[in-house]
């Protein structure tokens, strides 16, 4: 049985892993679980998956965990024991489900310790692309995405030779607001923006979806992941959800992975790659007529995906600074401190601003993302006043 | 550079196929020609393509190219000619674009040669699938589907295990009477079943396009060639043409080849593959809104959809008797003899009435295939006269 360590068990994926994993009797074990604050629900999932450790980053939690489930479970406390619990709990693969910068170390740490990283935390790319896909080369280690559009180009690129390949077609849902007008969208409530028409995601996602920065995160994790110039990726709207992604070929083919759209159908791709298992999601109906939609996205309005592309395209510490800013822009948008259209106007003014590092260190990462988070806070903090 | 033979050099596939090889220089090269009876083409075709030997099943139109072009180059003459230019002639593949149950003993032959078979003719599937699958086999060599749907199979499950695939689905356009009212298919005329409305094809595949006949002989095609039972192929109507079939896998993900409809891209495919070279056919314009539309087929107006996986699940001889049946019925309508609707009802007629035979050697194949169209003819001139 494949053993599994997942990082943000009580979140949107790890709670949709677990699903898999008890979906699917005798395929796979759980290992170790770490999540923040979700004292019960950690709680409730030791009990019924029985893993050797847990870990939550709030320590109040963890005591709380510990309490209950102590004698059985060994349970580690805080952002260190996090990483510690990845170095000591034996694993074939970590199940990255964690929100924002803070899954880059985990990331780091599983592969390091002979893990491969299952991977949803698209932040982490971000980031760290080129540090994170050299340390899996070096460790022999795999980095299998979760997101069902890099999913869906993973399936697609099966059996295809790299060279084969001319360009990655993402597809977007264009969230709540992708028929709404420039004007209309600064007007927009936190309510309205974490509508999302066609997937349930945690808060940080939706919004990332509503701004479509969500898509510009994955065109940037796709050039990492699949060694594709940014100029060789676009992006199409698409309501539906139901086609994930295309690649191009070469020659003109084109291959598309479609189905009904479920993310346990990508996680449980991921854990049980090369090979397939049975599963209840994501099959289409055939029986009755539907279609597949496709659009040129609006840049002028979205320009967070903008963004993402410049960000690419600059390399080093661009993206690192672009997503730190990001996050801690859509925080102070949730906090009710900004206007959603504040999120990219303040992302590109810390973008337009920061001291490049062409070659970053993981140290130097970690600092951008935090200086990014700091300036992003402060820029918000002298508004409000 | 590969080297090719090209059976149906002057038909819609050979062209094509040449137009392949003239686009990428240095590529592939023409070692033999087989064609039918247009010498003055095929006279243009070896002063082009330089072959080591031709062929043409036409006496008189041998006779022309040998006196045209016979210094250089062998000609052969008639079925028996054909075939031992195959055994005579080295070649990485033969490249199989003759259209009907003709096609049978030349794939065969290819196979017995030591050549892949990159195959146009479906009807060599249709008839004799188990016996041509255990040659391939047995001989080693491949069978590479150049019709557009197979190819789209062929290229999703590209690195997929066999036992991952749950269910094939077979896009077809509708042919020109997808519309078309059960009582209005009965007076519709030759001209209007020429029209199709997204493939330029030759007479036969047009009409049974039109019939629907052309995609249940696919149907049969993909059980054969991809080892997957009738009642996991469904077929979807696709006006398009864009979408050229999907796989569903066990896990519920399914997989979709799509690119703008022109043969050339995926006769390209079957001679690079498992490569892929560069083209200008196929790609889809993301930069316009584009959607792409499925409906269920309706058996009731299109009877011979539902032939074809009725002589599916019989086995044996009975594929060979509704093809042979089929062709020579479509070859009635086309000379005017017989209505539109009484395609499938002649077919259908024959495969009620015919001797079966449960695993069949090639020359009963062939003898069931001449009855089953004699049995036709007779038929025809019967309600004729």
């Amino acid at each position: 049985m494949k053993q599994f360590i997942i990082l943000g068990s009580t979140g949107s994926i790890g709670t949709s892993s677990l699903d898999v994993i008890e979906t699917n009797p005798g395929q796979f074990k759980v290992a170790g679980l770490v999540a923040g604050t979700s004292a019960d629900l950690m709680i409730e999932q030791v009990r019924k998956f029985k893993p050797k450790a847990v870990s939550m980053n709030d320590h109040a939690a963890a005591k709380k965990v510990h309490e209950a489930v102590g004698g059985k479970t060994r349970v580690y406390a805080g952002y260190e024991g996090m990483l510690e619990l990845i170095e000591d709990i034996d694993a074939d693969a970590a199940i990255n489900g964690l929100v924002g910068s803070v899954g880059l170390m985990p990331t780091l740490t599983a592969l390091e310790s002979g893990m491969d990283v299952l991977l949803a935390n698209k932040e982490t790319i971000v980031m760290g692309g080129p540090l994170v896909m050299e340390t899996a080369r070096r460790t022999g280690k795999r980095i299998v995405p979760i997101d069902s559009e890099m999913s869906a180009i993973y399936q697609c690129i099966k059996g295809e030779k790299h060279e084969g390949i001319k360009r990655l077609i993402l597809t977007a849902s264009g969230g709540p607001f992708v028929d709404f007008k420039k004007k209309a969208l600064e007007s927009v409530t936190l309510e309205q923006a974490l509508k999302h028409p066609t997937w349930a995601m945690g808060t940080k996602n939706t919004i990332d979806s509503a701004t479509l920065m969500n898509k510009g995160l994955e065109v940037i994790e796709a050039s990492c992941l699949f060694d594709i110039p940014g100029d060789r990726i676009d992006v199409t709207i698409h309501r539906s959800s139901v086609a994930h992604s295309f690649v191009e070929f070469i020659d003109g083919s084109l291959l598309c992975q479609v189905s009904d759209p479920d993310m346990r159908l990508a996680i449980q791709y991921s854990m049980t790659d090369p090979l397939r298992l049975p599963s209840e999601y994501g099959g289409l109906d055939f029986t009755k007529p539907f279609s597949l939609a496709f659009e040129p996205p609006d840049i002028d309005r979205f320009p967070c995906l903008g963004l993402a592309f410049r960000a690419l395209e600059l390399g080093g510490t661009a993206p690192a600074v672009m997503n730190g800013a990001n996050e801690q822009a859509v925080e102070s948008f949730v906090d009710g401190l900004i206007r959603f259209q504040d999120i990219p106007d303040l992302v590109s003014d810390v973008m337009e601003n920061h001291t490049f590092i062409e070659n970053p260190t993981v140290e130097e990462l970690i600092g951008t993302d935090k200086e990014s988070k700091r300036t992003i806070a402060a820029k918000v903090r002298s508004r409000v006043r």
